[in-house]
């Protein structure tokens, strides 16, 4: 027993040491280490020293105060949860994560109490309301909030108002503190994770919100279990491996790590390239970025900005690559159009990726355009970069981006003229997880910001309530997620996989061909084996820069090869108004539309043409005063439709927009051969019309025994021949080949021939 | 016979001696007074000093210098004529007109010799080829021209060309000036004139070119006799009163004057309107404005821009007051769309009316938007104008324009609020000649550059040859002009006079009211007896600002009285997506047309809803990122029909614009009451829709037993009841009223009464 009491005393005195120290050391980091967050105590320093030196910072803290003034002035307004998005105590709750934020930046750089109370008194009125809070009476999320119908928007919630709470975090007293804590943040976080795993345990762009929403309120408490679920993931689930959620995208694969380094490794690829598309790449962005910013300013020692050999700071330029001249994101996926650098989430990124990324001076580009900048270090790292002139222009240029965690699941090919007004995205990557669309192989073509092949985006009105609570419409699944409501090929009315997400998650198309080497002939090429189970499909496209030519050409080479005879369609999804056709077609008398289903029973039919003989059509239509030929090469039995979006569609939730069909009825294999004309200009200002004709006389294939080639021809109107031959076995530089076409024999190294001849 | 002699000797002398003095005069008038027709020799004298010291003048001369240097480089190119509009010849000829007159000025204000070399070889090319020229191949027009397909683009030439000529003047030899005359002047101006009354001896704006032409040349070589065919028109013609011109417009009624001062004394309105609709009145701009400058410059005795009261200058401000914010004019009549006030024409016109109308300062900053300026005095003026910082605002304000050359046959009225952002214009003019529709009260409405309600404009493609040659499609005839593609009432599915230009020509509406001096209520108020026979049409139209409302709300009461019964339709051509209704309505599985004439052949219906109860119908949408609302009052049997233009439309000539049509199948009376509110905004970068639900719950109509009022209430969803009534009969601000309605007298002075009750 003597011996007994002084070892007892011993760890008595140890653990009393221990929790003393943890206790001095956790008063002093509070007292002494807040902001550290986002907004750092020396961020703070420099940046009230620069106040009023640095237009764009000053700038955007000014608006910021004008709108957080105006907000503090209408009250206080934490109304009981009540209405899907769109409706009040919805947006009026995301309006006041976004109020609190900004309050407590104000607060620290402004150092103003009213912010502070504002904050205090706003986090209060939670905290009384969320001990009893129930789960949202709106029914229809597969992981209800508290706050919001979903919580997706209650991590949102916590992702903002955790540096809100870190800025006022020394102002309170540490009653105060505990208060808030233990009725609302704790509960809260604890909530999103361990209360709702089908949510924060996924490799999704929700439970990257979930894991950062924890994450971050973890860092500002200094709790390491809420740190730990946010990086490594909760450590049991119990989720069911066919479970779903309101995507129809499956919740976890068994065995399936989380977490949100989990969810960097998994849906980003080493190009940065974010498997669902750009649109939620963008709304990832924030949380990503901003919980990278706090994980370096807290445990500097995880080195995050490093981690998959720095693919958060690739991220960011991947999805500066993904938009078009205006700052707009192809719209891949389920995105909507419309979105682009200017949101926030861009905002912050790339502030955060100059920062922490190593002063790119071409940054500061988009953030001039931007106008606004993140009103913490990294956001002053911008203001004084621009203010200095260190500005340099970012160049969009041909770029490849991978998709799948390792690269190897196909990729988004972008291809713009050396202007940057011709961009051309093929997409031949993965499914995308639940927002992907069944289009393997399909394309989208831009002309500065005119849509010249337009992707239909998706089928929803984001936060506008009337429609279907601003949520995802009836008619993205069955029209805009359907294969014929883009630019690839369809076999037999049916969309890729079936339409299967079970069966489409399973592959990705192939890469056959990236080359922007030439500036003057660049050339994607992919193929897809899985789309159609008996079909191959290999879709070449290339830009070609030539004198017989006002601007680059698109040529689009769209082979298929099944064992079976099917129906094959090809649709070109144009904009504008039809100038001339080179064949007469037929129009109906009354509109019905093309098929019943897949897609196809949103569509009426417009106009048809059977062709009898091989021939060259060409159709030109006029857009934005811009005149666009497409030149097809079309065969005996043939046909070419005229259609229009809006069957089937009670509600008007789709838009009339209008399509060029080329439909092979009965074949094998072959290949649809298009070229792409962007001509003229139509001023309507002084009437003239200038270049509106087509240059091109006719395209021809030739006829090739070999299998492994295929080669076209175009003729132009002033007399000219530019032959093509494409291998498509074999895309090794080295190899050289030769081949007999009329009776001419042409030798060339690497994948392809290219000959202007007069 | 003594006497004889003397006499005779007398009688020869005399003539001797005025043939001599006008010879030596037009010797020295010719040497000293050339440039004198739109450049003056002082204007040069002014110019050359200001060179280098005013910005947009010196830009204009820069790019000037420019395009005709690269001309001159490019080589002389006087085609044999052949092509249509849109074709080789046609556009080399209009360039030619285009450049040759620039030369000209070049020529004298930088004096490179190198200007007039050129001028007057094309001049000798032209010369050459005139005297032999046939008719042109091209057999389409009521009045064929030689250069061209047709006399007016053969006049525009002549206009341009004059210029060219007065400009290297002098610096030819009397030889090379009678061999241009002899073989291209002189033939040149008879056959426009003498040689094509049924071209020339009209009240229309391709006589205004006509008499123009061949003024300008009369003035340049002082032929005193084209000058007065110009000025009076030809003394005969023998015009078949009968005959028409390939718009279907009437050639020349008998005893009608004719030439320049008729086509001023006719077609404008004392107001300035010019009966054809703004952009035939921008087209006829030109000629007029710089034919008065060359009158004013060479017979400054005439006072030409006194006449008719000043209506020259008065003209130019009514164009600008016809123009949206974005500087387009409102699509009247035969009107194509994007033709604006940045236009050639305008850039002249502005030009002129600032030098010749008394320097008016808001000038200056249409000037500016415009960026260019004629190269002359007036040109001169702006460009020091704007140097001197004289400009002010030219600021848009509501504004009733009479038509008719008395102001008696009806007006535009146009309303805009206070921020100038919504425009209102009702049409309720004559017929407007050979390019009018037939819409008699129709409207169109505007939110800045967006069509909230449009007007769909003419159907053709100017100068785009692939559109039959770039001249008025049929669809002009069988739909644009068409009753059914206005915002108006349609009787038993006939156009207006039965769609008859012979009977529209002969009526106009009548004004009953225009009153914009309340700001915030506008109205205007129109009536029409004659576009059906047994049918009185009243609309009236008010722009009301409240605070119940975010934007100034429109109001359009429609009232109709008949004798017999009939269906009355009453359409609204919106833009954008429909977000919402209030009603469930029924779409069909395949589209029908919607009717078999009158321009209803042309619309698919697409949606139709027929009413058992009488109600408030409400349908949202959404164009350009703002929300609209129309609120109707349906009464029961009445339908609301969904619409869209396409049907009938081999060549996609059309647009397929959609529209809304409220229905009252057997009526003989009544009216249709609306209200459109603009509100909200939808942010696709934030992603936040504010405001996105119209502020009515419901409109009421009041029964009355006076058939000389109308009342109706709108109740807002806040519980206010907006009241109006309106006196139909009697427009005295003095009158007094008082009525009964729902047991609640209104005394009122004045047409109307309006009263906010909470």
């Amino acid at each position: 027993m003597q011996k007994l009491i002084p070892h007892l005393s011993i760890r008595i005195l140890q653990q009393f040491f221990v929790v003393f120290a943890i206790m001095f050391c956790l008063h002093g980091y509070a007292q002494e280490h807040h902001p550290n967050l986002i907004l750092t105590k020396k961020g703070v320093t420099d940046i009230r020293k620069h106040l009023g030196q640095i237009p764009i910072f000053d700038q955007t803290l000014a608006a910021t105060k004008k709108e957080v003034d105006a907000e503090i002035a209408s009250g206080i307004h934490v109304p009981i949860p009540k209405d899907m998005a769109g409706g009040y105590t919805h947006d009026r709750h995301k309006k006041n994560w976004l109020i609190l934020q900004k309050a407590g930046i104000l607060y620290q750089l402004l150092e103003d109490e009213k912010y502070a109370i504002y904050v205090h008194d706003v986090l209060k009125a939670y905290a009384a309301m969320y001990p009893t809070l129930p789960l949202h009476p709106q029914t229809r999320s597969y992981a209800r909030g508290k706050i919001f119908w979903q919580c997706l928007n209650d991590a949102n919630w916590l992702v903002y108002v955790s540096q809100a709470y870190d800025c006022i975090y020394t102002y309170l007293s540490k009653q105060e503190r505990e208060y808030l804590e233990k009725n609302l943040f704790v509960p809260y976080a604890n909530f999103l994770s361990e209360g709702s795993p089908q949510f924060f345990n996924r490799i999704h762009n929700h439970s990257t919100w979930g894991n950062v929403a924890v994450g971050m309120i973890g860092l500002v408490m200094n709790n390491e279990k809420l740190i730990n679920n946010a990086l490594y993931g909760l450590k049991s689930d119990n989720i069911d491996p066919n479970q779903k959620d309101n995507d129809g995208g499956f919740i976890k694969a068994k065995g399936q790590k989380t977490g949100f380094l989990a969810n960097l490794d998994e849906p980003f690829s080493p190009d940065g390239y974010y498997t669902e598309g750009p649109y939620y790449q963008r709304y990832a962005m924030y949380p990503f970025m901003v919980f990278a910013e706090a994980l370096q300013n807290v445990k500097p020692e995880l080195k995050i900005f490093e981690y998959k050999d720095g693919v958060l700071i690739k991220a960011v330029y991947a999805l500066l690559n993904l938009t078009k001249t205006n700052g707009e994101f192809f719209p891949l996926n389920d995105g909507q159009k419309g979105m682009s650098y200017y949101s926030r989430e861009l905002v912050s990124a790339v502030d955060i990726a100059y920062h922490f990324g190593g002063n790119d001076a071409s940054l500061l580009s988009i953030a001039k355009k931007q106008n606004k900048v993140q009103l913490d270090d990294t956001g002053l790292a911008i203001a004084l970069g621009i203010q200095q002139g260190k500005t340099t222009e970012f160049i969009k240029k041909s770029i490849e981006l991978r998709d799948g965690s390792d690269g190897s699941e196909g990729s988004v090919g972008i291809l713009r003229s050396k202007d940057q007004h011709l961009e051309l995205l093929m997409k031949y990557t993965a499914q995308g997880l639940s927002h992907g669309h069944y289009d393997k192989l399909s394309f989208s073509y831009y002309n500065k910001d005119t849509e010249i092949f337009q992707d239909y985006g998706l089928a929803r009105f984001v936060n506008i309530e009337q429609k279907n609570g601003g949520g995802y419409l009836k008619e993205n699944k069955t029209w805009a997620k359907q294969t014929i409501a883009h630019n690839t090929i369809i076999q037999d009315e049916t969309s890729h996989f079936g339409g299967k997400f079970e069966i489409g998650s399973k592959h990705h198309s192939e890469k056959y061909l990236f080359d922007s080497s030439n500036p003057k002939l660049q050339v994607v090429s992919a193929k897809d084996q899985n789309a159609y189970p008996d079909t191959k499909l290999h879709r070449t496209m290339i830009m070609l820069e030539d004198e017989d030519f006002e601007k680059p050409i698109l040529i689009d080479v769209m082979q298929f090869d099944s064992n079976t005879i099917h129906q094959f369609d090809l649709p070109f999804y144009y904009n504008g108004q039809i100038i001339d056709t080179n064949f007469e077609y037929i129009t109906p008398s009354s509109l019905e539309v093309l098929g019943n289903k897949n897609g196809y029973q949103h569509l009426w039919l417009e106009g048809k043409k059977e062709f009898q003989n091989d021939e060259t059509t060409q159709v030109t239509w006029l857009s934005k005063n811009t005149f666009y030929t497409l030149s097809t090469i079309i065969k005996a039995k043939d046909e070419f439709l005229f259609a229009r979006i809006g069957a089937n569609d009670p509600k008007f939730n789709l838009r009339r927009d209008p399509s060029f069909i080329v439909r092979k009825p009965k074949t094998k294999n072959g290949a649809f051969i298009s070229v792409i004309e962007t001509h003229g200009l139509y001023d309507p200002v002084t009437e003239i019309a200038n270049n509106a004709y087509s240059n091109i006389k006719g395209i021809t294939k030739f006829s090739i025994q070999n299998e492994k080639y295929i080669a076209w021809a175009i003729i132009t109107k002033k007399g000219n021949t530019h032959t093509f031959i494409l291998c498509t076995s074999d895309t090794n530089k080295k190899s050289t080949h030769n081949l007999s076409l009329n009776g001419k024999t042409y030798t060339w190294s690497g994948p392809y021939s290219y000959t202007k001849e007069n």
